[in-house]
């Protein structure tokens, strides 16, 4: 194990993308979009067409029904253009030529950059303003004019800094393209830069994390038979907070020791070590960084010296080392299950396809309901234009940020409080597993994301499906009738691993119009020693514990409902003690209704009541239904929603107020697109957004509002944690449900429902509503999809622009 | 519509039950089983067995994989006899000819019996208590000897009762088979007897209600067209509150007038037309009785004749009536979505099924889990001796009471709250409809319930059934692999449709050990007449209100942690602020736990915490792990639950003392095997079973521990409850997961998982533990389940007993 490859797992990822590029030299001509062999549609999709070419062609149709056809998803062709779309490899291209072009951009090639060169960190397509977007989708308006989002990492200079620019117009034109620092979207009014804490990276690991590490090689040895000193055989890492602290115009930080996995597994972070060093890290220059401390076992040693004096005394305490093993490991083990090895029940599509997809714009319809699929580095897949029946819903859905706070009795987990879109959650939305993240049926879509100088692609890292949920979606039952209607829904699902965690993330669609928001997590948990942690966590192995966090995450929901200019009213179910005229002069103990509307942002900011006696409503004043009613969206906890236990927390300052109340609204604005910043936590204390500014009293009653809604749970990891984390429990959701919306249930429209009319022994008839006639028949094999042809990334260089010569590269934070 | 149709939907079930019973005149002797056609797994499991047949044995293999063999439930001999079970046919006979020879008891046959005769309500088996059944269960002692439980209806007397006994011990033997009265498991001490306030349904409806009816003729045909006045020709129906109002001694009931629907739709909870009237009906001579007042558009009247007179004054306020049409019918309607009439999704098990049953003793064994189920009239199926591993984490699981609390400005949503057990969940479990309640392939099971001298069997009534879940399990993905492993999950199923409301009960198990509780509902909501109720609902018709409700649903989970001296612990996270040795002298804000036990039944009272930051759980203090820590089941919220608004109801008084809190935790105790009596509401201020008695303030730690869960939502019924709810949102639940309980996740332990390794475009294995070698093919159809095989109760009668001349016959309160 050499230096270069024990680097931090999570804290310097821009190093680790730098370390797995490949070296090209000059800079070619755009080429035309590549027709490689992976541009398709996904394996999973495609070896179900290989299932239903074989039944159709292969064999002659048995007894005297149809072989059913199965089709693929329709393509089908936007109404629009995806104004939230990827840039294409030529346009992403051209902006990269461009910016190499700018002097006073004094950009350097990311593979031959060093610490002290700018490079260019992002280069992807920049959203438009609502109110630039809304007449081109609600009008005749033309698109709104693109523009790259380019992100520079300004390293050449003493104060280190990350710039978002904006370039454009697109396509890039050497007259009219220009840049400009993107300031607009931020409340830290610093032209677009934030500072760059990670500058010196790769100095950090050479010249300091290391170096100490060999200075007290002679105790790792001892302790735990390893170093982690930058050498081959090294079995240690060391790796430490995020974020940094940053009081007092000091940068400090506090680093461990964990154990290397000795096989593939990605454990590491069930193997910390429990030895704990404080250092000043303030500035540029390494000679002037300062170790100001050891922790081991809860005492805190001032030097190295105290430390090691200390530790070759007799008496001292040492503790045990976490190893791996098969607690560790999540292959297959112990006893079988009985029945388990037959093949376990699964979902098929018998008429196949029941949906249309635009590939190109990432535009899909299900049934009634109809969005575009927007991609970006920072928070992956979101949701855009959702429309039901031809009207807007929501203009905007998707994931702004997720925190993992978490705490301990030592610095590490004390210090450890990860917004994780400062690693993105697009770079790590990796290929989906076709028959177990999704069904094997699943449309399958490609995402991108730039780093250093490349396009990556995720296959298939999208998925679309359609399932039949285990109960209906409406029944009743008498004497004379049953009628009971199918519960068939849609869901599209991407997964991100940030390191250790794999966030799964649903958006799904309901038959009733209802559509619910969901978060899943598995993957390793980050793990703390044990010692002392008890009131931090259970201990859940020899010397570990299941450090206990908050998972606080995130959305943007910017409802639309018939029209911008919505309200958000509240309905609480109060007990009440009321007289009546028909009481008989006596009161009765009884409840009723209480409504009141959120006013303004002054009152922008609650949580879900005790007992979910209060209802949160969407809705359009100006729009009552024939009965008077408020035409609306309701909001609701589906499954378990979290905010952050702890208050003002020392480790996010400033960085992630947006985690402190379940819901929050605010009045939509262009120049408040998100919650938060990738590098908020380079500045906790004046981050790039600041979202409590946002909350400046202005009214939200009949105004266009976005509603910042928290998924979330408390996790206190116990051995059924381990080696992963399941799903089973690790989930949050929230639903959107139509509250007086429209004049009845709109499930009715499908003919998936029966009604059976029966009695005397006698059912009479079986009502099924033009379903379709005739059955089918269907070969089906329990086969799985081809794994074999999980391949991940497929890189494209943007310069040199070289679109015909994809390689296959992955990288992850661990 | 004559007479004896006209009956309340809801109020007054023995009369409906009566009116259809057939008539018979002497004993016969007892006969072996029946062994009729309708004996048999329900129509899914045969249908799919069909499916397999065909593929199998009509036609050649296709290409070189075999075909699967689809394999039914494995049937299995339970390891012990289901002491929780229903009473044969022969034993409920036998019984119930034992009982008309007791001439103390004074027993006339149903259909032969006037008000003023005692009949046999309920003959069913009498669950052991469970002192009793632990030794058999988990030692070499013999089965708790056999008793049965009935309910006799003494109405010949002037204060007609309920009275509970015991019969027994069973098999009926004449020298050695007494009765008792059954008084130990209820709070109340009357020697097992409660007031009887229907006794006199026939005359309330013929001498009081119908003869209102026809003295208010004139204004209900002005008003509506119509009349309840016990006519043929009648287009109205009274009825009215439930419970009835008991204090000072008069027992008064408000009614309100509800048009009938003009199709078989059970729509007429809609249809409600908005005056009221009060009538004392206290005592059995209805010449006695007074009508205190009517209420029309929130005026009230002292008299009929004071009504009539405003009524036909001028100036009077008449509104219109809610009448019947499609929106209240639940058949397909309005455009059908595209694509919708291509067959949708559905899953299939392609290798049988997967999970062993007794069907005889009702025992089941699905992967590592076992338990037995139970049926009763009260509270339908149930779960005991649930066992993972074969250890037992619960004795007993199962529904307790279900309430329904209205509220509203008039009297009769005001009045009304529902103890849905008084209507018995188990006559209403209705069969299921394969392919739309549960999956065509699931496995049915009968079920029955005593009335009038016969057993009804409601046929493929309960449902058991594996489900894919579309999400995985677990998953991990890094730059050289990913992990993933499929979530099959196990599911039993009941539904009972109580009058309007279907609920559907489910237990589902889980791969890691954890287990959720859910109930979720549809049906017709009972709604309200729209005037003055706009404090109370939403208007959603022309002239209807959604009226206010809360369903709260009392679940006993009786755990035995390894063992039956079980503790609660509360474990929370809590923002702290603290120095640390190494925070350099600095207080940091961060978050701790904090554990505590709930000591006594003093604090056995408890609500989910506001954010979800406490966890509830039942651990074992003598049972540590090898960490330390307790093993035991956390208990969370899966999604939505309810406790109830309304604080000390006027309706309720003592009568569900169960509803007021999330979590409520008793020592166990044989004498406290309920939470509610289904005679609660004949008397409500001093109840049979006062739930709130069982809070004495003994102590919780290290004893055989009971909770009681309630599910629920606070139901403001909105247009998209049209015509039915949905169950998309209409749901609620709870889990039972794994709290350090195992040494690791216990999904480990299934083959269906993959890993996949993969590197620059080559995947180098992927792992798959196991799984099936070799696919096989199947033959599927996308065809219903023939549902012509609907066909409702099946009806044996008793008395005589005549197993061998089964009817069919299905009752509903509707």
């Amino acid at each position: 194990m050499g230096l270069l490859e024990s680097i931090s797992p999570r804290a310097i990822v821009a190093s680790i993308l730098l370390l797995t590029c490949l070296v090209h030299d000059v800079c070619a001509r755009p080429s035309p979009e590549p027709r490689s062999a992976w541009v398709r549609k996904g394996p999973g999709r495609k070896k179900m067409a290989d299932h239903i070419k074989r039944a159709v062609e292969g064999k002659r149709p048995r007894s005297t029904e149809p072989s059913c056809v199965e089709t693929l998803a329709t393509n089908i062709a936007a109404p629009k253009t995806n104004i939230w779309g990827e840039l294409s490899h030529v346009e992403a291209a051209a902006v990269v030529q461009w910016l190499f072009a700018q002097p006073e951009l004094n950009l350097t090639v990311t593979d031959k950059a060093t610490a002290w060169d700018n490079t260019i960190l992002l280069v992807e397509s920049m959203r438009p303003n609502k109110t630039d977007a809304l007449p081109y989708l609600d009008g005749n308006a033309t698109a709104p004019t693109k523009y790259a989002h380019v992100v520079l990492d300004h390293r050449a200079t003493e104060s280190p800094y990350y710039a978002d620019i904006l370039v454009g117009p697109l396509p890039v034109d050497s007259t009219t393209t220009k840049w400009e620092p993107l300031t607009f979207p931020y409340t830290k009014k610093s032209g677009g830069k934030v500072r760059n804490l990670d500058a010196d990276d790769v100095a950090l690991y050479r010249e300091w994390l290391l170096v100490i590490g060999a200075s007290v090689a002679d105790i790792t040895r001892d302790l735990w038979n390893g170093t982690a000193m930058g050498l081959a055989n090294d079995t240690l890492e060391i790796w430490g907070i995020d974020p940094l602290w940053q009081d007092n115009g000091r940068i400090i930080r506090w680093d461990t020791f964990w154990n290397l996995p000795t096989d593939n597994f990605g454990a590491e972070t069930l193997l910390p070590l429990g030895l704990y060093f404080m250092s000043d890290v303030t500035g540029r220059d390494p000679s002037k960084w300062k170790l100001e401390g050891w922790l081991y076992n809860n005492i805190f040693y001032e030097t190295t010296e105290e430390f090691r004096a200390a530790y070759w005394s007799p008496g001292f305490v040492k503790n045990g080392a976490n190893v791996e093993g098969d607690w560790a490991r999540t292959d297959q083990q112990g006893a079988v299950p009985p029945l388990d090895t037959a093949y376990p029940p699964t979902q098929i599509t018998p008429a196949g396809t029941r949906f249309s997809v635009d590939m190109q714009q990432k535009y899909v319809e299900w049934m009634d309901f109809t969005f575009y699929i927007g991609f970006t580095r920072d928070t992956g897949m979101a949701l855009f234009d959702i429309r039901y029946k031809g009207e807007r819903l929501i203009y905007e859905l998707g994931l702004q940020e997720a925190l993992a706070h978490y705490a301990g009795n030592d610095p590490m987990q004390s210090g450890t409080a990860y917004l994780d879109t400062f690693y993105g959650f697009g770079p790590y939305a990796f290929e989906l597993v076709p028959g177990y993240d999704c069904p094997a049926y699943a449309t399958y879509l490609n995402t991108s994301f730039y780093v250093a100088e490349t396009t990556h692609t995720h296959i298939s890292s999208i998925c679309l499906f359609e399932f039949a949920a285990d109960f209906p979606m409406q029944r009743h039952s008498t004497s004379k009738y049953v009628s009971v209607t199918k519960n068939t829904h849609f869901t599209v699902r991407s997964v991100s691993t940030v390191g250790n965690y794999d966030y799964m993330f649903s958006y799904t669609f309901f038959m009733d119009g209802s559509i619910a928001v969901e978060v899943r997590a598995s993957g390793y948990i980050q793990s703390a020693y044990f010692a002392h942690n008890e009131d931090y966590g259970f201990q859940i192995h020899d010397f570990l514990s299941g450090s206990m966090h908050d998972h606080v995450l995130n959305y943007k929901v910017d409802f639309d409902i018939l029209g911008t200019a919505n309200s958000v009213q509240l309905m609480t179910n109060v007990p009440v003690s009321k007289r009546y005229p028909w009481s008989k002069g006596r009161n009765r103990s009884t409840m009723a209704l209480k409504r009141s509307f959120v006013e303004s942002e002054a009152d922008g900011r609650f949580n879900w009541d005790g007992n979910a006696v209060t209802q949160v409503l969407v809705v359009n004043e100006d729009e009552k239904n024939k009965y008077g009613e408020y035409r609306g969206y309701r909001v609701l906890p589906y499954t378990g929603t979290a905010h952050l236990t702890v208050k003002h927390s020392s480790n996010l300052a400033n960085a992630a107020h947006w985690a402190e109340y379940d819901i929050q609204v605010t009045r939509q604005k262009d120049t408040e697109p998100r919650s938060a910043h990738p590098y908020n936590s380079q500045d906790v204390n004046d981050p790039p957004i600041n979202f409590a500014k946002f909350f400046d009293g202005e009214s939200l009653r009949k105004e266009d509002l976005v509603m910042w809604l928290n998924l979330g749970m408390h996790h206190v990891p116990h051995t059924g944690d381990l080696p992963n984390t399941v799903m089973t429990t690790a989930h949050s959701g929230i639903q959107f449900m139509p509250s007086n919306y429209f004049s009845m249930d709109q499930s009715r429209q499908t003919v998936n429902m029966v009604r059976i009319d029966y009695g005397n022994g006698t059912t009479s008839n079986v009502a099924t509503f033009g379903q379709k006639q005739g059955n089918c028949s269907l070969d089906f094999e329990p086969v799985e999809p081809d794994l074999y042809g999980y391949t991940g990334d497929v890189v494209i260089r943007k310069f040199p622009f070289d679109p015909n010569d994809p390689y296959y590269e992955t990288d992850s934070i661990a």
